[in-house]
């Protein structure tokens, strides 16, 4: 079993995964804020979360620190992790948000134009439009760190091995290796004394993301900085199943669909759990665990209630696999009619931001 | 045979080094101005010079680009160096200098504060009193360079392989193949679009530092830079014979001895090419050819026909062991005591150089 964060992979046993690289389960009565991403397994797992949360028990300063690939259109499974940023915000994280446009340049060719561009107009815009206050937040280009942070990203190099790296990476060509040690750099940032110095760093990612953090865990156990936390979360399945990829309009719905979009193409793609004719599903009822339509509703619902009413309705036959569709066509679309606007007001606060 | 640049090594056969690493002889008759390094064989060999020399002819825009180790005491191996910059200047090139305290730190663990220090105390201030002009030279730190360069020392792990980076330096740690980058931003440094785009670039090394030249020639090819050119000089030997280090004062003199110390150095530590008896040396003449103090003088003394008439002298007996150190104690002391003023007069340069 091997993670690759340039690569893709599914997870088929997330157990299995959780006791090889050694995640602990999310105890959501421990977690200091309720929301509906701990209760309903999508954030199933952490490490070392515990020094966070008893920071924010003593109102010790902490921070969160996350990464955005400057690729793409801003879609729903973007939103799910800006969600995350912000419920961390809200618990009162330093918030530092690294554009990884250096990454994104060795590893998939965009440069740093294009990339500056996208993180802008497709990231940063629906950050704020979604909640995050860009005050509290340190938003920067991995391409335009201080001298401090890209100092770093060299001298983290002293801290490990080339035996480590394959360990933790499995082949590792040059690029990767800048790459690797770029995100070293970028994960141990809030630690830095520009930032104030050693402090419980969580980082929100996917399980994709594992190889970094571990590799990140180590170095920093070698310098003076605190091993960084992380939690993770399932990623959003993709409308037809399989991966959500911007690049494929059959899996994705973006923030700036209309209505009318989303419908068609939800009507269209959203793989389904019910049964072949309407009479077999009124006896049989239908499989919400593969229907696409109610997975995403798990993580756009946030009322516990009406989520078990569907789950149970759809199970017991009552709900069709069209009106479950149809569940999650007015969520988005609703969703989609208020954020335009949300946006709009977005676009003030992003020029100020950036000066 | 293998260099490393970042180990130590003696050159037993300078012909078999050149054919192996494909260096050209230099023809002192085809050189732009005359210098007693080249005639002598101090600077042996090149590659790829034509295109410099031919920017010279036609008055075309061309660099130097050079880098330094910030550690130890000035001495008069880097003495060596600083002329053949300074020569270089004098032909015309824009002049680049690298302090490469990010290499220090990853491969001698020299804090960024003290390669500073040094830097400028020992080697800037030098260069100036040697007669480098400080206005027509960029002289920067590797940890303190511009966004584009700090961004170019990562991307061009995109422009190698791990096979390649083997089999130019051997076993490659991750901080070496760091250290390596940082260089091959550092020599591709003068054609950024910041200093003018793509020129002709010469960089003056020891053969150790061949494997950072052949990479950097390899990887230019691969982007829109021209290939760098470098001439190859031979290191002053130590004057004990073998090495010469400032950490070992049997080896080295510094350009702030005093006359009495060189004297008591030369006389107690060079290595003679004389005989066992004053008798048998009058005979049979002395070796000037394994004799460290004539070898000094044949990078210190610029009149030829001087240097000859010692040479001769020495073989047939006429000059002693104690006398060839004698001129050598001469060459260096009246050197010195001119350095002393000359530096002085430098220290206001630096100082208004570095605002």
């Amino acid at each position: 079993m091997e993670l690759n964060p340039w690569g893709s992979f599914e997870v088929k046993d997330y157990k299995k995964l959780m006791k090889n690289f050694g995640i602990d389960k999310i105890e959501p009565s421990k977690i200091p804020e309720k929301h509906h991403f701990f209760n309903r397994g999508i954030i199933f797992g952490h490490k070392d979360f515990g020094k966070v949360a008893s920071a924010i028990k003593n109102k010790k300063p902490w921070a969160m620190m996350t990464g955005l690939m400057p690729s793409g259109k801003f879609h729903f499974g973007h939103k799910m992790v800006a969600d995350e940023m912000i419920y961390f915000q809200k618990l009162g994280a330093e918030c530092y948000i690294a554009v990884a446009d250096i990454e994104s340049n060795l590893t998939r060719g965009i440069s740093l134009e294009e990339a500056r561009k996208t993180a802008v107009e497709e990231y940063l815009l629906n950050y704020i439009a979604l909640g995050l206050k860009p005050k509290k937040t340190k938003f920067y280009f991995q391409s335009q760190g201080s001298t401090d942070y890209m100092n770093l990203s060299k001298f983290v190099s002293k801290k490990t091995t080339y035996n480590e790296l394959k360990s933790i990476y499995g082949d590792i060509t040059p690029d990767k290796m800048v790459s690797a040690f770029t995100q070293v750099a970028d994960i141990l940032h809030p630690q830095l004394k520009e930032n104030g110095g050693p402090k419980p760093v969580v980082v929100p990612v996917g399980v994709d993301q594992l190889p970094h953090i571990s590799l990140t865990r180590d170095i920093a156990n070698r310098m003076k900085f605190i091993p960084p936390a992380a939690t993770f979360h399932k990623l959003m399945p993709g409308l037809k199943g399989g991966k959500l990829s911007s690049s494929d309009p059959g899996s994705a719905i973006f923030l700036t669909d209309t209505p009318k979009e989303i419908k068609k193409r939800v009507n269209k793609y959203a793989f389904s759990g019910g049964r072949q004719t309407l009479e077999e599903h009124r006896k049989k009822g239908g499989n919400p665990d593969i229907d696409i339509s109610y997975q995403w509703l798990t993580y756009l619902e946030e009322s516990d209630k009406k989520l078990k009413q569907t789950y149970d309705d759809y199970k017991a036959g009552k709900l069709l696999s069209g009106e479950m569709k149809g569940l999650l066509i007015e969520k988005l679309s609703k969703f989609v009619e208020k954020h335009k606007v949300n946006r709009e007001k977005a676009r003030k606060q992003v020029d100020k931001f950036l000066k």
